[in-house]
């Protein structure tokens, strides 16, 4: 089988994950990365990556490269996905696309007239367990959706600098609770209302953020949804989701590095969670570039697309607007 | 040890419950049980007790009876507990104390008056495990709260005859998790969010009811909580609750009837929850009975009172009025 | 329905419980109860218990007791059984009926003439838990029972003067799961294999007895079981056991006072377990009273009879002979 | 870093994931692959191995590698490992080394002399959830070890002609848990009592093996131990362990593929544990790789060596005297 040749944009954190995942994939090259940073740049010819640059445009006036996986900052997103839809290249984007929804409406313009596939990096729906809940939606094992709870909490908030630029908790974290809630559901939100504190830090306050929130959800289909997070949860990352319905419930709890228990004088005891997103969505982040190049070959639509991420930045956009409005607010008045 | 007189007013599915729980005191004394139904005070002269009348009345004129335990109709609430208090007996009353916040606010006027104790039937605080989460809350357990999650569903939904008389989900089932949330977080609500839907039986809408529904509350003291219910549960009475806060968090599941677990080829088996709130609450119902004969004994204040029915009910009227308004409400409204 | 009249013999520890059970139940009356103690007796009347006795013969020959609850000490079982059967009276007997197999062969042919039920104190079968998986096994859920498995622990010694008397580990304490294990799997004993330690306190070393053993037993029906005791487990009273076979497995864990959970930074933690058998058994307590009162009421047999407890001290005789000669002992043998 | 060269001799099921495992690591070179069978090289040659022989001999012949990953059949392990010792290279052996106590015991003899390394494939060592459990145990968390439980079950039986050769249940399937039983106590045993039976399937026991067991050890320091082994678990690969000690327990529990629960009328569901060893050890089978590569890189010994074979192994044959004469056999007979 012929190897799909991709080129990676950016080598950050998530970046160095989806460069690693794509080298061992036997039926992917990655031909190219590119990154500022000479570090990160070294970082990919370990990896065996063999040409390397500075300069993203290499990668997009590359000819044999396919597909291209976009990590760089969020400012530069759109720039690359109009630079990579113009070379015919297939475009894998982490999250967000961009900040405003008239840009992703753009894009999703963009890749449409191209015809390119673009997925974007909503990793959790890969993720085996959150998985194997939709597929139990889908069978009917709940019957018809009532209620679908997500516990949502980080084990500690990112640094004041991170969120400045985020679009603050609801388009840098909720988004992924937000998508979550839709692939789950299936059906499209129509309301939002959000509460928002600041609880964990007043500097996150200062910078215009809120770190505890509350946000409800009601969808198209019937169903009610109410999302839970926070910035900082002292027993790590917490990722629990419940959907109930007619016929009964399906629920995903928390993982664990080590499930061993301690029953000792003071009582029973397990580890914390696993720490942050890195671990507890290895195998996501591995699965989504799988898929990604699985509906390449394949000729399949992606399975999480632009409408996904335009949608999600709606919902978060939306929650903000119900916050300082503190009122529902419709998905329509976006 | 003197035993404390009392008489039970009512002996229809709960009245029945603590006349046995009364019985069963050694320190108290069941002089006088009424109710029209024939049927229910023989149920009560089985149990032992001596005096029997289908007339409310003499219970209150009986100079014995130094307390009342009021488990009759809902709107004959009112008029027991002014008889009771005028005639200088303590009274526990089962909830709702009455349908409307205007007349609680006179029953709170009444028994401060009269001087006599009145508790409440909110029986979930008597539970071991959730009086437990109180506790650990109180030890600083989980630090400043932040975000308490409250899951609350009915195996059934009750005939439609009760709910048109009951002041719907809000006030005849909600209400608990109202006075559970109070009763956790330690501080007052002010303000009300509510979603409510009919997904489980239209015959409920019919009657001016929902079936399923979120509300959520934010607090004085800057924590913020989600309520889910549910008419129908098809897997049992589901009753959880976690806190959250700056230390970490503090959760209670479900109770079943037998802890077994089978394992086969289809999968790890366990059966269903604990039927109903006879079943799960059973301790608490002796509990709450022990503990109003304790505050009567020691003189102290009851561990739940008319305030804590007003402020119950208040959060549920604010609920109702969130669902027609589609907009938050702050209780300082009602 | 006429009460059914009962004297209890015997108001220690476990003579106190069953008083209370007793009083309880609508369709009992506890004629009298009797102890050498005073103390025992005034605890007896303040139940309500109107004939008190030093002298158990007023038991025996009282013309209205029907039944009697044997709870003096071990050396005096045979005895009271012997006068009970003698005056036609039913009987309840705590464990073990006596020290030795002669004596308990003879029990058995005194009440088979006398036509008086006898049941024994063997209370975890009427553990909601544990009869449920008997249930389960009989009713084919795991199919053919090939394995076993029973762990036993206490959360600590008794006095070295009651280990003296006792019999040891394997006839006080473990004499329980050797029931348990007839009672689950429904076939006999062939042949017992045990090892045993003294691993807690020398001192109960220097008592002849042993405090950590692993006891394993073959059944006529093909099932091999494997039982483990210690006489101090740090966390509470362990009580599990597993039943595996040829569809599944079967499985009941142990149960909390109160079943929170905690997070926090340094993991997730639960409550020790229940402290001892007067926690863990205080259904059980109650129901084997209420099903002794019922297999007379019913003409029906007792639950646990006399040839139970003859095979459960054979059993635990075979586990000293295995432990003193380290071979497997047939129970053919005892 | 310089990458260390390897060989793997025989490519059946095992020495494909050891290929799969050493191929992604960085710092590993696999030089050559031999395996009689065509489509076995074939499947090498397509990981990247460029070097792929029918012949074994010519990889103790070739000049740069310096360890070989032995996979063949266990009747070829002995010459392997002379002819690899001869050659100086260090030497990773799939259990079990050999069939005959003698012959791991010359194994010993000659990579002692020959100063070269020798990894046995105890896989389950390397599973972090074991691992910690050991930890946990070196670090006093359960104090002095009193009782181990080890519940091992497959999910279902070998093909009988492997059964025919592969030295029965005790020598191919419990020997997993003698040496995870040596490794969590950190002590020798001293004596074995085991229980075999058929009762999976007749033709096992034709082929003069059984298939539900139960086996005790004594270790020197004084812990007792009881294995339950079965050839088919309906439910999945069971593997479960706890260590109880002077100061409490430690436990492990077994593995699932997605951690998901359903909730419905008829109760509470989860799926079957991961299917078997390759599912549920994959991890263990990376991290034994690494260890053994770590182990030369390092000068440092191996985490299993020979000696933990021949115990193991000496285990396992004292098992089968045990249950051919019914007594307890100690290991100084073997």
């Amino acid at each position: 089988m012929e190897q799909l040749k991709v080129g990676i944009i950016g080598l950050g954190r998530i970046g160095k994950i989806h460069a690693k995942n794509l080298v061992a994939l036997a039926d992917v090259e990655v031909v190219m990365a590119s990154d500022p940073d000479p570090a990160a740049r070294a970082f990919a010819a370990q990896l065996g990556v063999v040409q390397v640059s500075a300069d993203f445009d290499q990668i997009f006036s590359h000819p044999e490269i396919k597909a291209v996986i976009i990590c760089s900052p969020t400012d530069t997103h759109f720039e690359c996905i109009e630079k990579a839809a113009a070379a015919g290249q297939h475009i894998f984007c982490e999250k967000p696309l961009d900040m405003t929804v008239e840009a992703i409406e753009k894009i999703v313009e963009i890749v449409t007239q191209a015809q390119v596939k673009l997925q974007v990096g909503f990793n959790r729906r890969f993720d085996v367990h959150f998985a194997r809940i939709r597929s139990l939606v889908e069978a009917g094992a709940v019957g018809d959706t009532h209620i679908l709870k997500i516990s949502s909490r980080d084990p500690g908030p990112p640094p004041i600098s991170y969120i400045e630029r985020s679009g603050g908790l609801f388009l840098d974290m909720t988004i992924h609770d937000f998508d979550m809630a839709r692939f789950i559901v299936g059906s499209e939100v129509k309301e939002v209302f959000a509460i928002g504190r600041v609880r964990v830090d007043p500097a996150i306050g200062e910078a215009g953020d809120v770190d505890t929130a509350i946000v409800n959800l009601t969808f198209e289909n019937g169903t009610i949804a109410t999302i839970d997070n926070s910035r900082k949860a002292t027993y790590g990352y917490d990722q629990r989701l419940e959907v109930f319905g007619s016929k009964g419930m399906a629920h995903i709890g928390n993982q664990q590095a080590d499930s061993h228990t301690v029953y000792n004088a003071e009582g029973i005891h397990q580890p914390v969670l696993l720490d942050f997103f890195l671990e507890r969505y290895e195998q996501a982040y591995r699965s989504e570039m799988q898929d990604f190049v699985a509906a390449i070959r394949g000729g399949k639509p992606v399975p999480v697309d632009a409408h996904d991420a335009l949608m999600a930045t709606k919902i978060g956009m939306a929650a903000w607007q119900s916050v300082r409005e503190n009122r529902p607010v419709a998905l329509s008045e976006m």
